[in-house]
């Protein structure tokens, strides 16, 4: 707590640990601070937050409250979909993409108001430190950054329900015990950890998940749907043109109706320890599946492969927080180099848990009648070339064995 | 047709087209033909092509079938399994692993009979030639390859059926007409692929599936399972312990029974076309799962992050046919370093075509009560650590952001 | 000799083996021919090639003879270079990049000339076969090819020379014994193989080099100077700006006169052999150090090791003849990108084969005076911070030790 | 400061910094100090370590010096080398392995005698207290780690020394002023870095150099050596099989004669900063390009571009301390597997700085007559299968040029 600041950003939910936070942080640095929240699309009333943070006199100009939700998608999730990432082979990232924007944000403020520091939320066991510090140092390396969370010693749930009602902080009744676990949601994702899931042996609890039903009690009838894809980023749902915040939520609704994106998982976090989690990405899950399937058909193998070999890195970039790196905008580059042609429809299936990409078509499909015919008229494809083909794939393997075996 | 041929053996299912080569080998390379039929679980009766060869004039001595399920599960399908191995992210390689051993017993055969020539029924347009043929040569360099279907004219079903009959070969009543699709099968899956599923905007039609019933179908209840696992191999369904085919064969069933493990996909051939097939690999996506659950559990982050990077080149090689290559088996050797301690217990729910891993266990577990004590008492988990961790992460990122922002 | 052909377009140097395809077309196939004489600075007079043309029957208007140069540099040889590509850890690549200028020149005169095939001189065991012919079919995916070596049957040199003076093709004096070996130049490198370099274990004799002195020969005082760079591409040499052809040809002649630039390599081919190989490349040779060497101060570690990762990829698909692929192109995205800053001035001392980076500076300099000030003053670099760091890293080795050691 | 050390072990030169340590452990922690000093080939005498640590109150049987030599290049510097290890493309990681080695001895005699704590005399901005201290922790996961150089305030050159003398330990006259800049050594190389050093466009001063003589004053006469390698290490010199150390003096004799290994490179530090370093690598520049002269003739050419493409991640892996990590044991467990055909002799010519490959042999040769004629007789290599080679290899580009171009 050493140096001296004068304003600080906070990123600001309005809830009773950012209010804590806020309170805290005027306390114990003296300073002015700032409020930053953010509309990702998590589902929550945002206009409370107002009312709490001039309750806590922060100035009315100084509370920021911005719906990024059609930046989020367009700028995040969408760049991110392209390289079909998947963390550890199953998660789709929904908490770590979200970071990076509201890091943004809050840098952006900080420099609209003249703020030297900016605040999170964030524990110090956890990735989401990571994600908001180095985002705030990559875009302003000056930043000075304040984690209460590494610094006070509210440690327990019962200290900080304490030190609130010390500092006439409202306490919400379902905050009195202990939550069972503890979530972060955005229009991607919802996850869930710690507590009731903490032993990765015992199922995590139906009372866990929010944004899904119960594949169980998914209607019994599958629902066909089809989502177009226009240079990598989809564009319409079931022929409607939508932005690609609409197109997200909607979705979204499809993907709670049916069950799906349900993600059980043991992760390695940055920081070094494993921990178990609980995903719910209905609207990415969908469309994660439904770009692989317009990529099927739309992109050469070289590309596909390519992609394929590194998507494992970029998805640690981003899970590590690493989005405002030259190495991710480096593989981004390639990714959206491979994208140009990636348009075309995708039809899928739900049902109950299940993405079935059932069909797919495309003004540049590179499957078509056009390319059978190719192949047959055209002499495109002599069987005969493929005795070649292997005969000289083979040589190598050939002078290996006359020498090994 | 040039080189004289002696004795050749033949991978031989007792099916039209393979008694079609069989004949056709003995009347255009004046040689003697052994067959080779392996049973690698299939689900067909392999006798009847015990009484067809002997009827096409094959030696008592010169007829070949063998099982080699459990030689397939053991020394092919779990070693890919241990790196995840997924073709372009989703297709879980059943034929491509299948190709190998089929090839390497004509190989020892050949050698065991002396013949000089190996053959089989793979078109020219496929992939399935190039895996036979680059592991022959790889295990037997100077052997001689022949491929009818690149060399014959019989490039028409009417034509083939027509010489059948011309030569007192069996047509069977329900291959008279052309099959609506082509299929292949291994104890791993069944593929299909041509005609009906040519289209990749039509869904697949209901008759093509033949592993799994449709998760429509599929009991309206849950079923629970665990998979036991000992250094990355599954070794017990339900706390009873199995031989590797035993193994995939129970989970076959359960993965048939809860409509699990299709995939509609259109590849990347390695001859350099997209083709659209439909597989069934119902235990294969059950195993894949669980084995994920298990490595979570028990695999370092840096050794999982390597497997994944590693995965897609892996499954390419495969893919492609270069099972017996150097750098393949170098990918092993590095997979296979990382699963010693891939030890251990995974609950998995089946329900409707979903495989959920609910629940893993290991006494190798990195993710443990004992780690837990560890970080808060040990002082293993200094949370100002993380500002430290940070600080240096973030510090190249600084620098840039100086220059550059 | 199929197919019925009108009008090709051959890459002709004028030397005896072109003069002879180019008759050989002419009878075989009854077609005109249209000739392509490229100077990618070879250091040959181009001129006489008209003459021999003229001399054959082609029309004046079809005899194409190009200052390719620039283009050469500028579009192929730096933004390989970019990429600090080294084939085998060691090989420039001079041959290998020569190729898609070549053949996209090739395809663009035949759609001016309204040809129907192209043509080359490379023979069927070597690599140029491919890299001519992919790009011709990525460029053009209908032109038809004539590769002669692959068709004729002048498959020794004595019969080509009787062939040549049946036909009235002169034969220079000095080729009509059996060269002691082959050559392949362009303003990058001089390239050469076959006979008396066959013997891997027998050293390269002397009179092979053509491009640069013995590094015995070479001055016995080092030579110092400056090369400028722009966004990751050399613009001027000694403050002298110059143009990409300019810079490299005045490299070369400094490679020249100090040695350096040889390389005795044992290669692997793409078409599945190993070759040996004796390759000049003087001044690419002080280029491609030079480039690492203004990178070490202008690229963040994240892009430097991002870029070696993809480089043996990246060279590897040039080797082979893809430069024309979308993963090819999505590599060079990925390294074009991380180029912005890579300007600045780099000293290098030359001597007797030697190329020593001595010093380097750049006004974006990621290592700089203001940098070390930053680290102490701003408490940008506090020594604690790596105990955290460390602690954190180690993290999950100390679990793993705990389970394993 | 914390925590009550009772016995640590002290990786101990005998120089004055260490010396230095040893009291200052001594009086801040009020503990027992064991003392390990390595004979890694630096060239010092280490028995007057053995009287300074009694003279400091070490029991004598505390007192470690052990010879490690022959452990150090057959364990680490040999299995670094089959990978062809080098980071940033040039940097032949001499300081980084031998960080392990020392680390793990430190373990070994902390076992021993029953310390609980090891310590090191690495500052807090380099790359060495992170290697040092991931091994301690890998090897033994509950260790005290102390690092002075990141506690204590003797943080200037000045204030040492007066506590040097304070506390009666000798201070060398020539220890008096600032060192111009700072070395490290072991067999493998001599590190030189700081001071004068710092600016990267200044050119090294000529007395850094320690271990090599200028290339300009090496015998103006080339000397031809050969080294034989079996299974991927080197085994003998000029036809004298030798133990790995043996052979790599002899090797560092012949490189420091012939002015061979000077490497001036600004490099990217774990820690995230740059720095300007010296490296003189006399035997181990010999050796790597040795080894990879070997490998052209020995090694497939999956396996070799398998190695190429990994072996930036595992030079990093090194140079970052993750030498115990499984990662880089994966690594190593694919590489050590591609060498077991290695063997064979390679002949090189040393000349003024120059290392050049001019010829290998070996009974395992890929490349070698019988190969030859393998091709030619065998029929293995009929250059009509370069046509079909070619048609499948530019189908897909053909597919794609339709398309796009």
């Amino acid at each position: 707590m050493s140096d001296q600041i004068k304003r600080v950003v906070l990123a600001y939910s309005g809830g009773l640990d950012t209010s804590v936070i806020l309170k805290w942080l005027q306390i114990n640095y003296r300073c002015e601070v700032v409020t930053f929240t953010a509309d990702l699309g998590q589902g929550e009333e945002l206009e409370p937050a107002r009312a709490k943070a001039l309750n806590a006199g922060v100035k009315p100009e100084h509370i920021f409250i911005d719906d990024v939700r059609e930046e989020f998608v367009r700028d995040y999730v969408f760049p991110m979909m392209r390289a079909n990432a998947l963390y550890e082979g199953l998660y789709l990232l929904g908490t770590s993409i979200a970071r990076p924007l509201i890091a943004k944000r809050q840098i952006e403020i900080a420099q609209q108001v003249g703020a030297d520091a900016v605040a999170h939320g964030a524990t110090g066991k956890g990735n989401d430190q990571v994600r908001f510090e180095l985002s705030y140092y990559a875009l302003q390396p000056d930043i000075k950054v304040i984690a209460p969370w590494r610094e006070w010693d509210l440690t327990s749930r019962t200290r900080l329900i304490e030190w609130a009602e010390q500092h006439q902080i409202m306490v919400p009744k379902d905050k009195r015990g202990e939550a069972p676990f503890s979530t972060d949601a955005n229009m991607l994702h919802t996850s869930s950890e710690g507590k009731v899931l903490e032993d990765p042996w015992e199922e995590v609890p139906d009372y866990v998940y929010s944004r899904t039903v119960n594949p169980e009690d998914a209607p019994d009838t599958p629902e066909y749907i089809t989502v177009d894809f226009e240079r990598g980023d989809g564009v319409a749902l079931n022929d409607r043109k939508m932005s690609p915040a609409t197109l997200l939520e909607a979705l979204n609704e499809l993907g709670r109706k049916h069950g799906i994106g349900r993600l059980d998982l043991v992760e390695n976090r940055f920081v070094g320890m494993k921990s178990r989690g609980m995903y719910e990405t209905p609207g990415g899950a969908i469309y994660h599946l439904a770009h692989r399937g317009i990529e099927q058909l739309t992109l050469d193998r070289g590309a596909a492969h390519l992609k394929d070999e590194l998507m494992p890195r970029y998805a640690e970039l981003i899970y590590n927080g690493f989005w405002f790196s030259p190495e991710r905008e480096m593989l981004q580059a390639a990714i959206d180099h491979s994208q140009e042609k990636v348009t075309g429809t995708v039809r899928l299936k739900l049902y109950k848990g299940n993405v079935i990409v059932v069909g797919r078509k495309s003004p540049y499909s590179l499957y078509s009648e056009k390319v059978v015919t190719f192949e047959d008229d055209a002499g495109a494809y002599d069987q005969r070339d493929a005795a070649g083909f292997i005969k000289l794939n083979a040589l190598r393997l050939r002078l290996l064995g006359r020498r090994d075996r």
